[in-house]
């Protein structure tokens, strides 16, 4: 029997433990998806205790808390930390097999040295000995950072966004991570939402510009766009249900975002149309800055409409949608192709019985213009376990190119996910090893420490294109 | 190498063995989903053969026999049942590998005490060994149950049902299992059915009362709900093609009953809005009761025309449905949920591929009214075997708390298929086992016997708060 | 650890090993169905290289290169076979997991006796060793199938065919493989395209006929079914987007076939009635015939526009559909069993997801006219990789006869593909192993060798009805 998530965990074979501790483990992070705050790296946050850092926005941690009868008090609520902390504790104990009891305890050893198991009745002493640590200058955020070997950081950006506190930490030269804004224009593409014209004005205003067309809304996009340039970014992100592609006319679009403007409710199919068109040329546009567009998509987000008039959006009530058609996806992706402006991709699927049908529909859009143009993107949310990564990375070995995938991202919105990159790596070298030690692939050290390399960090510095 | 089916079958750790036949082999069986007949457990019948009891009505094992090749005349025509049996042990040595070779041997060692393997050559004398115990009192269909150590089951019961076997039980001092009815409304429900007005002239006779709206079904369920709960009963189940969600004002409904009830057809979409208006009914009644639902879906039944006309449903001719949308099960669930009458749920998929969406979907609707209120229910028909258990614990290990789990069902029609309790923990033990010698889970007895206990029975008697 | 890719490849235990060299490795391949030129085997081609062999046509090697970034013109383009091959080595390098990367290098190891990896630096040696080899007669097409133990050969055939070549072999008493044609009549199910009424002008020219009806069209069909017994034919295949179900009269898909006959434009749904009433129609002719009927759906095909421009079909831009309706497939099955004329069935998805979908449907079609009558056809094309083979056949045992599947085919374009038939026997065997070494199937010797060799070979022997 291993011991409980030893310097081996997860490494069964010579081969794994090799690849691992000689090849992986100290590769530096590149954590080019996250949903963590620059204002609170470049203000240097201490936390006060450990609820709030972990409890404090986590709601993969707060379903947990719920499906283990936990009252609303002590997830969201008003109870006091310490109690929090004690019934999250109790939770832990029942959750064998779950990734949150996974990162608990890898965030545990990794910043502050325990080695046990968080229970109910280890709950004081953890408590305790975490609170100690944070209240120390060596835990601040950017402490943290530091301590899990980042090298740069991609955070969620609106397009209005002024992003000063990149330009803050930028400017800061105490601190040497590169921490980049990421595009995310879900705003601009929602125009089904009932705050889109309010937004639309915002992004006016952010553009320095009147909107009153779709051309209107191209242009400022464009200008916004030229100011993340000039800030580093290029990466965009995308929160999608489904990649939409219902086609229109030039014209036809027009008229929509001019209805829209004034006021009025649009057909569904009018959503759709504007949103193809918008993220066509969102696509064209990418490809022209040679940006890489990340699609998130198959979400059904809102599940529990008490609970979102209580809590509002991301607390823990999304789910696995089963509507992602892979026909508009590849009408999508054939369209910006046709005419050679298909930019990198990252295809996340949230489904993980979509895996093989994104694996080989992204095969037909690979060319020469990058390794790997189209990457099918590491396990996501739902996903985001040992089985859902496993699968993930055998579909994708056997659907492509294994040694050119990216590898992994945070996605996270805390400061302690970084281990989440050496789980992703311990498991990655627990199958290359299998793949080695049954005899499909052979023992060469050279081919295999550029394989492991590359997945851990260098293919993603290649990808992305960044300056590292 | 493993014996065949030794006493460690599965359990490939010692972790798992230990787990297994420490804390998990001896608890008793808490059956609260099969169809037996409850008539059959008052009259305690007698069988006379093993045929009898094995292909009187399996129609699992008809698939396979057909599978094979054999004539109609030995599955469900007038073979004598020696030849009969013949076919089936010729038909099993092709079986490696399915869940029906393992329920056969588990059930011929642990009734019959045969540890051999059927096969052709075999036959003869498996034939006149288990014959002759049947043949003994000790076999009777209460001592089946008696040697099974099952401490309550729930039948399966229609809301017009007398439940005067059941009342039969109760009162006989001579048999101290708890044999409770389970309410199943599907003949209510499908309104679609030929013969649903004819049967709602049965319900409205055992309700004492007069049905011609919508307004007097609800009426007269109640009623026998209340007739149900004075008999112990506090399950319900559902049979449905897919959750259906089609909202409908109270006078749309009402006037779809009275144009159904005076004999016209419905379109498909008031079919829905009378089903969706139904079960919302139900739902809230189930919660104001603190009663469990069970939703059984995604099931495509009848597909052989021909063979449904000559011997009738449930057969051997169903199938795994794919249209089950996601979409229709949530705003389901959110409709009960937003007036806070969302009863404890148990969702079953026949489609594996299903179990990561509804494993998310329900995490959505955790709350403190029960621990796990919301729970997947384990691999069903088509997924009850090795490879389905698995994927089933797996997703929910990964998605939810596993060790609120609820754990296994018969789901059966057999008074012998009790093991499959014992091949669920083994498989049970062998995952945790797994999980805690790969180091992902702390060797911690404490807390790995509550959680093996807990999914082997404790669980379900809490959850479902029956009185044992 | 195991040495790469050794005699002992896959087999992990005792059994497996046991189970394979004894029984697996030496029986003969039946090929039923694949898609190389049974002119190159009439005219015994010999090949110049390498690289004309492994990327002359082959699309899965296309699409890893493109994953890897090559340019095209390394790919189908015009640079030197010399240094295509080299972007080819380079690729492989990276291609850990990958079935390309087992099939290469077992086709190097079986046919060139090379037991190195295939990789940048040692192309060169490769390259030269084969190619040595190449330009000897012993590896001639037909030498290449006779070293491969290869009885029968199924290509694939247009019903317009002259069967010339087949002819040519089958007089030439210098070859005694069988090759034998199987009908494919996609031109004339596909009334959609625009070259339909060429192509129909064409049928009724082989048919001797003249076509301006759909009875003609049956007529013409007849004879070529006819023509094409006469030449050993007694299977068919179809390349279908979905299995389709939308009944029309006679009247109607007369009109139908009229009207496009006179270059009308149909509608959807009038394409899927002629669809439906032409694979109705062959299904009662295959059923007479006591032919075979292999259904290949879920496809979704030319997925980069671009692309299929310069390259044209089957160049590597396809992708898995997932649009392929339960509900259509069964309707469809059920329409021909209600006559009692549903063909020997294969049903092959490509989305791995589907399948205990179809394992469940097929289920409720089998009956004594023969043993194992509905086959789920092995791992196909996107799923043709160990963990979809693993999957499909954990599938089919779950779910019906492990004993009874037919096993494997090549459906490949290249004479060198035959040791994908050893890869499918050893993984076949080692899961065999799997569940003997875990005690669920007693270790029975000749029990294990009728299993084992019945799906090397037998099987498929009996079900065709070969005259082997």
């Amino acid at each position: 029997m291993n011991k409980f998530m030893d310097q081996d965990f997860l490494l069964s074979t010579e081969t794994a433990r090799h690849l691992f501790h000689d090849y992986a483990e100290n590769m530096p992070v590149l954590d080019y998806h996250c949903h963590i705050s620059p204002q609170e790296i470049a203000e240097d946050r201490q936390f006060d205790n450990i609820s709030q850092v972990w409890l404090g926005g986590d709601h993969y941690k707060w379903r947990l808390m719920r499906a283990n009868g936990v009252p609303e008090a002590y997830i969201t609520g008003d109870a006091p930390d310490r109690e929090k902390f004690q019934k999250y504790a109790e939770t832990m104990e029942k959750c064998i097999g779950n990734p949150v009891y996974i990162w608990t305890h890898l965030e545990l050893q990794r910043f502050f040295g325990y080695h046990g198991a968080l229970n109910s009745r280890t709950a004081e002493e953890v408590w305790n000995l975490c609170n100690e640590k944070l209240r120390d200058p060596a835990f601040s955020v950017r402490n943290l950072i530091r301590m899990s070997n980042v090298t740069l950081i991609c955070t969620t950006d609106d397009p209005i966004d002024d992003l000063k506190w990149h330009k803050f930490i930028k400017e800061d030269p105490t601190f040497d991570v590169q921490v980049l804004p990421a595009w995310r224009p879900d705003k601009t593409t929602n125009i089904e939402k009932p705050e889109w014209v309010e937004y639309i004005g915002k992004l006016a205003a952010a553009a320095d510009d009147e909107i009153h067309c779709f051309g209107c809304i191209k242009r400022a996009i464009r200008k916004r766009l030229e100011f993340f340039v000039a800030n580093g970014a290029s990466v965009s992100d995308h929160g999608l249900d489904y990649v939409v592609y219902e086609p229109a006319t030039e014209d036809e679009v027009n008229d929509i975002v001019k209805r829209r403007l004034a006021g009025e409710t649009l057909t569904a199919k009018e959503v759709a149309q504007y949103k193809t068109a918008f993220m066509l040329f969102l696509g064209r546009e990418y490809h022209r800055l040679n940006w890489v567009m990340q699609l998130h998509y198959s979400c059904r987000r809102n599940n529990n409409s008490a609970m979102f008039a209580k809590l509002g959006p991301d607390t823990g009530y999304d789910a696995v949608s089963d509507f992602g058609p892979v026909d508009q996806t590849a009408m999508f992706l054939d369209d910006l192709a046709s005419t050679g402006e298909l930019p990198k991709t990252i295809l996340y699927s949230l489904n993980g019985a979509d895996n093989n049908k994104l694996v080989s529909l992204m095969g037909c859009f690979q060319n020469d213009e990058a390794i790997g143009k189209m990457q099918h993107g590491s396990a996501w949310w739902f996903n985001d376990t040992l089985p859902g990564m496993r699968d993930q990375m055998t579909t994708l070995a056997n659907g492509g190119v294994f040694g050119n995938f990216i590898g992994m991202l945070t996605d996270s919105r805390s400061f302690l996910s970084y281990p989440r990159h050496e789980l992703f790596r311990r498991l990655a070298c627990q199958m290359i090893g299998e793949w080695v030690e049954n005899g499909q692939y052979p023992d060469d050290e050279e081919a295999l420490k550029e394989i492991v390399q590359g997945i851990s960090y260098n293919n993603a510095v290649r990808y992305f294109g960044f300056n590292l």
